[in-house]
């Protein structure tokens, strides 16, 4: 990563460059400045690139060696905060935004795509990217210093909102490799089944929770079937889709006991939308969608009633700096597997999704929900 | 009250006596049972009335003392639980719902009738219903054994979440007999801005706050123009109308400072209508609306960040019960007033609405609001 400063002559010429610098100005962000989230420019093809396919074309160009910044999260945390990706209208973002009007990108029949395309990417590199159990979702550092003990801390704060008790059944959707499920049981003496549509994840969840009393299913949650005391889903509503919501929400209902309690963990927007960043779509997580308070309030109606609500979007942006730390600093290991431009593509990633929280663009929340509305209320936990 | 058990033989030999007494069944609600949450029917003409008119006739059957109930609130909790309401549909909900959808019941021009029709009734009854404070909103019971603690916890919740500091500028829309701005401006060390639409109120808040750096205005929200670095509105929003909850959101963001927080403290519905129960429009609160959180969110997005989230209905039970306590016990000081049949419509609404809370059909939700988003992450206080 190249992060001394210098100037392409031939680059700064061009009208392009002088536009995107224009551009940048409100963000008190510069190309080829000194401070190090300023932009480093490498290709004199970049301005027109981005200008031209915006978070797409930012991303694949980065991810071509066309441009460097030291600080990347800071650069685009500030371009978020200024809305300046709001002021690029590529082609890109309006034909995932025709396709989502058009089809069901979230069917059943899609839904095992994501699990191929992106759980399924290689155990190697979750293993050194994240904790030892293996949690994929934002993690809450209220009282915790370190990632392992913060995403235990949250794995416990969803045990502690959802009240789980010795010998309850509780369901696991999206279960990943199995650390919540494992965790569950042998702190709280649940029975857990875990869904998950990823091959790779189903097996390694069997073998983190063998001899415990947890199942693990490589089943889509609208084929499966049963009754449970409690029901948590953590960082999956993200791949549901809007189109699915209401259905989503009314099938948890189906599956849980009307005395029963629903934690949903998720990514949100701040506004109502149908599609994703086109960048993210193609490269990180195809099919995926960040749902807004009001659309899954809307879903919501009818089958739930909201007990609790709690926002702690902040805490991803130190949850994905601490998976990039982990993940450059154990990248010799498998560099020869991935090759640089995957190196490049998951630090945009990493760092890019970082600033979309601390811009506080993106939020991560969590809701309780019950059947019925517990009687005498639910006393929130936190 | 008339509360002993009898059976009035000319009443129950009629079709619609017995249709209803099927339909409270669900409920576990006898029609001249022996339990005192049974209904006793005085007057034949009772059960034909419920049946056609559903809740305006029940309302009304009631104020007129065709019927009684020991436990009215319970009675009306099993109903509402059991969702018997929803089986009626008499015409009053209909002609309330199609005038909803041809005008704006809360446009500017008819703001101030809520004003005249309910906080205007006279200060005498509210003097001795209420609180020695005139809190007129849901207290807050967590740490609190009585009425005047609980309101007080109440408005130090609010003071807390905004993070109240000396010298602040703070606006409350809705500002009530003065309470919350008088307690904020005595413990917080705030200027206060008050607006609302009752003269009564209007002249008791000046008086209560006299002497204190609070002014209050006989004024719409939609009037008023300045800058604040905090806004709370508490148990107003219900007078808003869903025509309006944008404009209404759109309005506060405009006079709140960019780095500011607002607080909507509000009764809200666990679906997302467009009008009010035919019985409390006719007799409580005109043009009065519950608010769902898909409405609230959705009418939030591009202005508000949504910080948190905090519901606590179960208290407004409790609340209104000590409601109904203190102005039963002091009604012979205005009984010569305000006559019997007020008494009772009184009645059947502080009731009721403790019934809907119970039955967690009504929620009560503060909303902590930011414009950009606070870095770093809002800390919600409890």
């Amino acid at each position: 990563m190249a992060t001394q400063p210098h100037v392409h002559p031939a680059a700064a010429e061009t009208a392009e460059y002088r536009a995107l610098a224009r551009l940048l100005e409100p963000a008190d962000v510069s190309l080829d400045g000194k401070r190090p989230w300023d932009i480093v420019v490498h290709d004199v093809r970049m301005p027109a690139r981005i200008l031209a396919q915006g978070s797409l074309g930012a991303g694949e160009s980065y991810m071509d060696g066309w441009w460097d910044c030291a600080q990347l999260d800071e650069m685009l945390a500030r371009v978020l905060r200024s809305d300046l990706d709001r002021r690029l209208h590529p082609a890109g973002a309006l034909k995932l935004a025709t396709l989502a009007a058009l089809r069901n990108p979230q069917s059943l029949r899609r839904a095992f795509i994501v699990g191929r395309a992106h759980y399924d990417i290689g155990d190697d590199l979750f293993e050194r990217m994240l904790d030892a159990r293996m949690i994929y979702s934002c993690a809450f550092w209220e009282r915790a210093g370190d990632l392992a003990t913060a995403q235990e801390a949250k794995l416990d704060l969803v045990c502690r909102k959802l009240g789980l008790a010795s010998g309850m059944r509780v369901l696991d959707i999206g279960c990943g490799w199995g650390g919540a499920a494992q965790f569950a049981a042998e702190r709280y003496g649940v029975e857990v089944t875990g869904l998950t549509v990823s091959k790779h994840q189903a097996e390694a969840a069997a073998v983190r929770c063998s001899g415990l009393p947890v199942e693990i299913r490589l089943e889509d949650y609208r084929r499966h079937s049963a009754s449970y005391d409690r029901i948590w889903s953590i960082g999956m509503f993200e791949h549901v889709g809007v189109r699915n919501y209401r259905a989503y929400l009314r099938k948890v209902r189906e599956l849980l006991k009307p005395d029963g309690l629903f934690l949903l963990h998720t990514i949100g927007s701040n506004a109502s939308v149908r599609s994703t960043d086109p960048w993210i779509e193609k490269y990180i997580f195809p099919n995926s969608m960040l749902p807004s308070v009001a659309q899954i309030a809307r879903a919501a109606e009818r089958w739930w009633v909201i007990e609790d609500w709690h926002g702690f979007g902040p805490y991803y942006d130190r949850t994905l700096l601490s998976w990039y730390r982990n993940f450059e600093a154990r990248w010799p290991e498998i560099a020869t597997r991935y090759g640089e431009r995957f190196r490049r593509m998951w630090r945009f990633w990493l760092l890019g999704s970082a600033a979309s929280f601390r811009a506080r663009r993106n939020q991560l929340w969590q809701f309780v929900l019950s059947p019925h509305g517990v009687p005498g209320g639910y006393r929130a936990v936190r």
